[in-house]
């Protein structure tokens, strides 16, 4: 199957382009072993959620459950046997709900662990002189953007807590990212394909930050 | 369909080939979100050229708008309803009458940014010592190349002011780049073929130029 | 052929994915030249083991042996003639029998390389603070994991010492890896999917500590 | 067309495997451009030679010259028209008959200039403490091993007395490689597999060698 943003997503279609995402993002080592995840939109509201445990480069559309975001109630279990819901399940049904977000990314590339530990003591990552910020909703590329930080918990529904305060914080309100500390990023959008295009801007973001930091460290030694 | 360049391009093939080098350089990098951009030659001397805001690696050829170069004007839409055609218009347009181009590129690649970056205070980068020179027409292995860089603005039609004045520069006479500080690089040829060679050996020398700088930078600190 | 997590694997299937697993890993440039190797279990409980001295991204089902792992005989030939069982046979009997593993890679990754360097003078490498952690059997990502390094030797065969010492040391018991100085790393699992995930996430571990090392040597100039 | 190190190569399959290699290296960047090159072959002891100024992922199995390594004369024409043979034709038939070479490589990769910076005034790179040494027809892992660096020229046939001169200096005799300054490195061995396995080794030892000189540079630094 081929996509093409302007083709409507349909509950066919939708379970196809989350699984070719995650194909792409294991190639790019944004998502490995069994780590990180996607949810998409269903047609009635709901959302499509990969299973927790499984190489998400071998995740197939079957293999998706669907979920309610207002309580993670499985609606639909998926076709295929012996699958659990992605642990991210309670943190999409939250970003979901707090902002309206219809499809979410984890990641967990290096660039994402390496940009958190930028910001050290700060609560959030700025972000600027960058064209690729106008790859974000609402942004151009002279604003300064901050991306939130929390602290990382061992269990992912425990970063419910950080994630909600964050979400909640006005001065991150132009924010489609979390980065969480030595662990990853929550990345969302109002549409797969927007999800897509943050989860590839805020990558470029995150490389380039941490690129530009390591120069100018090198810059300050001298 | 695969491509040799031994074999004429007609309109029937150049989309094919023009989306091919999108997907590549999708996968590179180079071009991401749903940045980046594209245009090659009709056989009546207008510009086919890519659709904006959309991911670049899923771009069909029935996607391409045929515009004039001489002004921008759109002579044919896509058979694919609801598409704009790419800023990059006025910017391709500009570059296609000063320098008898056939096919530019607009590249967002991270090693443009950083190339631009090592510049600071000057309006160009030099680059000298690299065999890949050879790979831009006109130039030895012994030259020292000197490609413009420009400052970004908010948008991108607005570059074309900056563009013109490097386009005009004697300096810059021999130069099939620009690049844009914080932003990217437009990188031309005549051709689809030459632009692509053109738009892979540019990558080469701003990813060597990097790279020895850093290495530099290391060195004048013993 | 496809594979699934899900679906039971078969004599019939392991070789396949095996040879699959190595064509991905040629292309990260985890296995090269004709570097690098592969076990998995048969039904029976001996091992499929790949050919020594075959470029790996070439090897098909065909070309595996069948040896056991409990003294490396070579219980069946593959069907394709003129193949040698891989150097690695003794070097994965050890580990199948003192870890019940029975699935085993050998990387020559470069981050495998760089990170034994971090580790000079001691005999293991230390990593923490990373959710990724949890990518290995019975880790959260509060443990510090502990990655034995053993000295290189000349032949593959002669490793078996130095591997039977950090595999009986209980500091490592946790560990699915070690790490030999200049060469490489094996990393087991049991089943080729855990092996698999193992794998991804050891290097995702190396490159991240191999990272923040170099940024901490930066600061420390500071 | 799949290929296996145990079927024997034919004046049918080498051009397809020579191709498929061109491939496999442009993705890697190790040819960009139209740079690079690859010869290796036939079945009465000529070479077939790729075409120059083509890109060379593009190549055919069609568009290969056969050309004597005796003198480089052109014995067949390519099938495709209007191509010529590659400029590497005299440096391929000079390391043919100095080194009984049946299959030479000529790499562009970034790795390879960057290595060739690392000797400075000297007129060979060390690589030594690497188990991927053993990649090297005759090497063990505890070699020191020498590559010989030559400067670069205007023109690559300008560049034969410089390997003239290396191949026959007996310091250098184990060398199936060398690095030629600001411009990239042939590499070569016994049959098409053999330099294969060469030239991802030679990269992979050039690429640990920068990568560590990187460290030791900063190492210093404290």
């Amino acid at each position: 199957m081929t996509f093409h943003p302007g083709q409507p997503l349909t509950d066919a279609s939708t379970p196809e382009l989350l699984a070719s995402l995650l194909r792409d993002w294991h190639a790019r080592a944004w998502v490995s072993g069994t780590g990180g995840g996607i949810c998409g939109p269903t047609e009635d509201g709901n959302l499509f959620l990969a299973p927790t445990g499984v190489h998400k480069e071998l995740v197939r559309p079957d293999d998706f459950f669907v979920v309610s975001p207002a309580d993670g109630r499985v609606l639909r279990q998926p076709s295929t046997a012996g699958l659990r819901p992605s642990e991210c399940n309670t943190i999409f049904g939250l970003i979901a709900r707090e902002r309206d977000a219809t499809s979410i990314a984890h990641s967990h590339a290096l660039a994402t662990v390496l940009a958190a530990d930028l910001v050290e003591g700060a609560d959030h990552l700025e972000i600027a002189g960058l064209e690729m910020l106008k790859g974000i909703r609402g942004l151009s590329n002279v604003d300064v953007h901050r991306v939130p930080v929390i602290d990382n918990t061992p269990r992912e529904p425990e970063l419910v807590a950080g994630l909600a305060r964050v979400l909640d914080d006005p001065r991150f309100a132009g924010a489609f990212a979390v980065l969480v500390r030595d662990h990853g990023a929550y990345i969302w959008g109002d549409g797969v394909w927007e999800a897509k295009r943050h989860v590839e801007v805020y990558h470029f973001l995150f490389e380039a930050t941490v690129a530009r930091r390591e120069r100018h460290s090198k810059e300050g030694q001298r």
